[in-house]
């Protein structure tokens, strides 16, 4: 527990309304969607960068941890203060300050939760593409630090796509401002990129500059059942192998359609095996025609039906199928493990037989979902913890899905990030000198090791 | 002069064929398109990655400055060896290794020239957009070093937008590689985003894989002449704000007209004294309705003509007077410093308003012409050094365009990079503490200083 006098300061700081250290709080604060649970010390609630600043020199000269906080939303536990220390919220932090019409650039502190933004944006017309399945909780800040991505990133690019620029509380309690409201800036290194996705180690962000795009006249949602996960996985490459990228190209194994048939009631033939959720948007003259092109080149492989929304409201209840995925899948076992590997496009086939193969081997579910239109397949190791020797099986099964997916020129996570979750399997992917590379650069800005400390690399 | 052993050790790791030390080969590599001149003292063409990391290795034990090369053909100076070493071309690493037509990726080697590269992928049906002036012969890794801009970033991005992973040889001499051929990636720090645009200070690039697109079906160019430079300013923020991002939108002042008609016999109305190229591309049904909205929105802001392409070859005639206007443009005066400011777009006509005032001041001539589009106006202060006083006045008037720029939340940069030639001016853009957390980055992974030094910040 940190001694009173650190308490006082802090709450000298941000007034003591804003600082928490009753274990109720305290329990609030020690969990993010891994499950996974640690006990902060404090909690504090800052409301500007001054504040955030103050907090970092405290902690540099009483070295303590620090670790910020968006929605705890996160996947990885890139928000669980497993050292303890200061749990920093941006809860307070949750203004829109600006949407420029003229410039499509919008300013945000970093604590707005991702569909408010994006509502307020759709109203004057603009666009904000990144989609993750959080976003009616998620904090834009939290997606800037983990790089979130979503269905539409197929087509749009993740977050950080669409990140400008930023204003940013450094280790060692410098702010910054990196990048700008330009759509070009070459002046200096590239800290916007840098900070965005680095899990909240580098920095805490307290101001987003974003891009914005013109929003798209009309879009046209279909869902297609195959008779085969290898016809739904075949029908992505050859739709990309086409040219032709979609918005959408969500994808469902046979186990997941099975899970979601029940808790739905969703009916569909027998012989559908896998789904796909197609979805393409512009233009609305051109929507019919990348429509049928699309249907065209799927029809050889094993196509059982297609549904195409016609109305809005249509293409809702099929989007409606894939957000019943992540609850319906507890009826399969009470514990899951929610990867998110990516492949090339090309290997999703390749990458599918050997999760079957995989599962196969150690008699646990794995059920498959995701963004298979740029290789990003949820996979989910299904197992009930309290049966002994199957957390065991899990931990094998979940290393043999990461190693066969960067055997396939792949990567361990396409947009949950590291935290502690992947941390132990880092060096699977990361060679030692390319981890030294970001190490040196980590213990270089935050020479104490207060922010946001373990992540990543577990020694760090 | 380096002493012989050193040169011995060189042509032991490239090959003695592969190292140069005559005067004449060293004044070959000693300038770039800033028409300054620095000679290295030895210039080196290694043929792999394993190679580099031997020259560097030798160079921290000797403490020799390292800087890479390309094709030398930028405009802030970031390949000129300022303080003597090493220059590295990557002129004997030009393969292209892979077009992937089913995941639209490409990896290629750092030297491949960026023109060819394009053909290359438009030949199967695809699209690298990023199109700096130099295409014809800069090389696609000083594209990335730089992160090299060009008119289809209005719509597309630039070139750090399509690099989805680099091989690099680090400072001290390790060779790493980030990111990967998959869409996303969330493993570790960006360093693919941190290396792109850090001017080869942060290592050297010897492979890069690169996202690619379907090529877009069709295109349509209007040439469209306006009375007055203040009315095509306002139709780049009209057409925006009308929430239409064309593929380009480049601009060229009365002054620039007057050059290229001179230059090109192009026959004008008298009463233009603005131009604007716009092009947008996809599907071929859909351009001709984007074009008419366009006509419509520019047509009260002063149009006295529109000339739109009918067929490919009138399209290039359009963009002919768009490329002869560089060299039209000493016709004003012998020496030109090319500028690149950056302001949000609908601020194009308020900076044109201070260049001109700029102009005024110092009576000399600006010629502004670029990609209004995206805000970025390429400022040619032009002048004749060798009239006394008229290097002071451009100085001065360099200086007063840069702030005026920042005034408006722009940035000193759009697409040419800090170098030599802005690092005088990085204080009025960058705050001392932001300056930090960059140099803090460099020194930690260039400990001896080696790589490309003395750029981008003027005490590196």
């Amino acid at each position: 527990m940190l001694v009173p006098h650190i308490i006082k300061e802090l709450q000298e700081i941000v007034g003591t309304a804003n600082v928490a250290t009753d274990k109720a709080d305290l329990i609030c604060y020690s969990y993010d969607a891994t499950q996974q649970q640690f006990l902060p010390e404090v909690v504090v609630h800052p409301a500007t960068a001054q504040e955030i600043s103050r907090i970092l020199l405290l902690a540099n000269r009483e070295l303590i941890p620090d670790i910020p906080r968006g929605a705890g939303s996160g996947f990885s536990g890139g928000s669980l203060p497993t050292k303890g220390g200061i749990v920093l919220t941006t809860e307070r932090m949750d203004r829109i300050l600006a949407i420029d019409q003229e410039n499509l650039v919008a300013t945000v502190e970093p604590g707005v939760v991702t569909e408010q933004f994006q509502q307020a944006v759709e109203k004057v017309g603009l666009f904000y593409p990144p989609d993750p399945a959080s976003l009616k909780f998620s904090t834009l800040g939290g997606n800037v630090a983990e790089c979130a991505g979503g269905p539409r990133c197929v087509k749009y690019g993740v977050t950080k796509d669409y990140i400008l620029g930023l204003e940013v509380v450094t280790p060692t309690g410098d702010i910054i401002t990196t990048g700008g409201p330009t759509m070009k800036g070459v002046v200096g290194y590239d800290l916007t990129k840098l900070l965005c996705g680095s899990e909240g180690t580098l920095g805490i962000i307290t101001k987003i500059v974003i891009k914005l795009l013109p929003l798209p006249e009309a879009k046209k949602t279909m869902l297609v059942l195959f008779d085969s996960i290898d016809g739904a996985a075949r029908a992505v490459s050859s739709i990309v192998g086409a040219k032709i990228i979609p918005t959408t190209l969500e994808f469902m194994d046979g186990r997941t359609l099975d899970c979601v048939k029940q808790a739905t009631g969703l009916q569909v033939p027998d012989a559908a095996r896998a789904v796909l959720i197609i979805e393409v948007d512009g233009d609305r003259e051109f929507l019919d025609k990348q429509a049928s092109r699309i249907a065209e080149i799927i029809q050889p492989l094993g196509v059982v039906e297609t549904r195409i929304a016609a109305t809005p409201a249509e293409s809702e209840a099929l989007w409606a199928i894939r957000r019943a995925v992540s609850p319906s899948l507890r009826k399969v076992n009470p514990d899951k493990f929610n990867e998110d590997i990516c492949v090339p496009r090309s290997k999703v086939p390749e990458m599918i037989r050997k999760v079957d193969a995989i599962a196969e081997k150690y008699g646990i579910p794995i059920v498959n979902f995701g963004h298979a239109g740029d290789g990003n397949i949820h996979v989910n190791v299904m197992i009930d913890k309290k049966v002994p020797g199957e957390m065991e099986k899990a931990e094998h099964a979940i290393r043999e899905v990461f190693t066969g997916a960067l055997e396939l020129g792949g990567t361990m996570s396409g947009e949950h990030g590291v935290g502690i979750a992947k941390a132990p399997y880092i060096p699977l992917e990361i060679t030692p000198q390319t981890a030294a590379y970001m190490k040196t650069l980590k213990k270089a800005l935050d020479p104490n090791n207060i922010l946001n400390p373990g992540k990543i690399f577990l020694d760090s």
